[in-house]
C-alpha cells in the first residue's frame, strides 16, 4: 500500500491557493486539502482549475458544519451553507466535506457568531447537529459526497463542535449511509481518548474512515488556544500506534497535515512543506505501513 | 437533604491558609478543601487545629497523584509523596485525597519535572498509574483514606493527567475496594462528556463518587490554559443537569468551588465567597435539592 501525504492550505493560512497549490506539487505531493475561504478568494471554477492543472487531487474541503443554531433562521442559513459547500466539494472533485458541528449558543458570540448567550443546553445543541445532519444526506448522496463528521478536541466543545469523541461521532453517523456520512481522524483531537483504538477500528468496520489528519499536540498550550496545534514531533502525541489503527483499519486515502500554528505561519511554505514531508517519513509512515 | 458549599483554597490562591480559613468561617461555610502548599506553610498540626479551631471540617486534601515516572527513582519519590499526603489528609480529618495522576514523561518539563523528553508512550504511562495505585492502596486502607482519582480535561493529558474522562478513571478504580479508591465529578473537566450522565450513574452505583467540584469552563481560553477556570454561571457549562445526576447517583456531601482564575485571585476573597454563595444558590442547589 502506498500512502500520500497532503498538505491542508490551513497550515500555510496566510498565503494565496495559487501559491499553495504551486508548493504543493514543488514538493511533490499528489493531494491538497482546500479551506473554503481560499477557494472563494480564487473563484470555484478556477480553483478546480488550477488544482487540476498542478496535476494535484483535493483530498478534502474544509469545511461544513455550524449546525447547532436554536432559531429558525440560523437553522435555514446552515443548511443553505452546506449545501453550497457540498456543492463545492463536488465541483473540486473531492466526496470528503469535513463538518465541524458547531458550538453551544451561549459560545456563537466567541467566533463573531449570534446565538442566545443563556443557551448552555449541550444535549439540545447534540440533538439539533442530528436534526441538520439527517436533512442534510440527501443533498450530499445526490452530489455523492461524504458529510465526514469531526469530533474536536474537548477544548473546544463549548464555541467549535459539541462533537468531542470519535465513538459520539460513529453513533451520529449510524443511522445514514456510509458512503454519505463518514467520519475523521485527526490525532490533534482525539489522541488523549481511551477509546481511540477500539473506536477507530469500529470506524473501519463501519466503512466510515474517510479522512485522516495529522498533527501535533504543543505544550505549553498557545495563548490563543487555536493554535497549538504543532509540527509532527513538535508535541506530546506518539504517531506510532495512532497510524497503525489507522492502517489496520484499512485506510488507505491521503493523510492531512493541518497545523494552525504562528511560528509555521510565519515562515517560508516550503521549509514548511520539507519539515513536514521529512516527519511524515519519520514518524508516521513506518507505521502506516507496518515497519514501525 | 441538606448540601453543603465549600471553599477549595486554590479558588484564593494567594492567601494564607489561616486567611482562608477565617473568609471561610466568616461566610457561615462548613467546610474548606485545602491544597497541601497552604497546608505546609502553615504546619501541619498546626492546620489541622486551626481549622478545628474555626468550626470547619475539610471537604478534601488537593492533591496526591504524578505517578507516571518511568524510572525507578522516579516512582519512589512518588511514592513517597503520596503516602505523605496520606497521613496528611488523615491528620487533617479528611478521608479524600485527590489524585492529579501525572502526564507523560514527554511533557514532564513543562511543570517544572523532570522525565525523558521522548517517552510519548500514553499506553505505558497509563499502566504505570494503575501500578503505583495499587501499590498505595494498602497504605491508604491502612490509614482510611480514600484516593480520590481525577479525570483531568483533555487539555492537560500531555502535562497533567492521562486520565481524561470518568469511564477510564472509574475502570482504573473497579480492581481497588470502594471506600479506598473513589472518583471526583469536578464540572471544568468533564461537563463536555457525552458519557458523562451514564458514568456519574455508575459511580454512584458502585459507591465510588467520593467528590463534586463545580467551576465554570471560561471563553475564550485564558492564555494560560490552566486559569480558564470560571465562576459558575462565566463560562459555558450548565449546572442544573449535572447537579441532578449527581445528586440521583445518591452525593450528599460537600459541593468545592475550586476556580483557578487571575482575576479571582486578585479581587478581595469575601467577594470571592459572596459571588460563589449567590451563584451556588442560583445554578447548583436547585438541581442537586431536586427544585430545578
Amino acid at each position: 500500500m502506498t500512502f500520500h501525504l497532503s498538505l491542508n492550505t490551513g497550515t500555510v493560512r496566510d498565503i494565496s491557493l495559487a501559491e499553495a497549490v504551486e508548493a504543493t506539487a514543488q514538493a511533490g505531493l499528489g493531494y491538497i486539502g482546500v479551506w473554503r475561504d481560499r477557494v472563494a478568494e480564487a473563484g470555484l471554477d478556477e480553483a478546480a482549475k488550477m488544482i487540476a492543472d498542478a496535476g494535484l487531487k483535493v483530498s478534502s474541503l474544509c469545511r461544513g458544519g455550524f449546525l447547532t443554531a436554536a432559531d429558525e433562521a440560523g437553522q435555514r442559513s446552515a443548511l443553505e451553507d452546506n449545501r453550497r459547500a457540498i456543492v463545492e466539494a463536488a465541483t473540486l472533485g473531492t466526496r470528503e466535506l469535513i463538518m465541524v458541528v458547531g458550538g453551544l449558543p451561549s459560545a456563537a458570540h466567541v467566533l463573531g457568531g449570534r446565538g442566545d448567550r443563556n443557551d448552555k443546553d449541550l444535549a439540545g445543541a447534540r440533538s439539533r447537529v442530528a436534526d441538520r445532519l439527517a436533512e442534510l444526506v440527501p443533498f450530499a448522496r445526490e452530489h455523492n459526497v461524504r458529510l465526514v463528521l469531526e469530533a474536536l478536541h474537548p477544548m473546544y466543545a463549548g464555541d467549535r463542535a459539541v462533537l468531542s469523541t470519535l465513538k459520539q461521532a460513529l453513533d451520529l453517523a449510524a443511522p445514514h449511509p456510509a458512503e454519505t456520512v463518514g467520519v475523521v481522524v485527526d490525532t490533534f483531537h482525539v489522541w488523549w481518548d481511551p477509546e481511540l483504538e477500539v473506536q477507530i477500528a469500529r470506524a473501519g468496520r463501519e466503512g466510515r474512515l474517510a479522512s485522516y489528519q495529522v498533527c501535533d499536540f504543543n505544550l505549553p498550550i498557545a495563548a490563543d488556544a487555536l493554535l497549538s496545534r504543532g509540527m509532527m514531533g513538535d508535541g506530546v502525541i506518539d504517531f506510532a500506534p495512532i497510524s497503525r489503527w489507522v492502517a489496520d483499519a484499512g485506510y488507505t486515502g491521503p493523510v492531512e497535515v493541518e497545523i494552525f500554528n504562528q511560528e509555521i505561519f510565519d515562515q517560508d511554505p516550503a521549509l514548511t512543506l520539507k519539515t513536514m514531508q521529512q516527519r511524515w517519513e519519520e514518524l508516521v509512515l513506518p507505521a502506516l505501513e507496518g515497519r514501525g
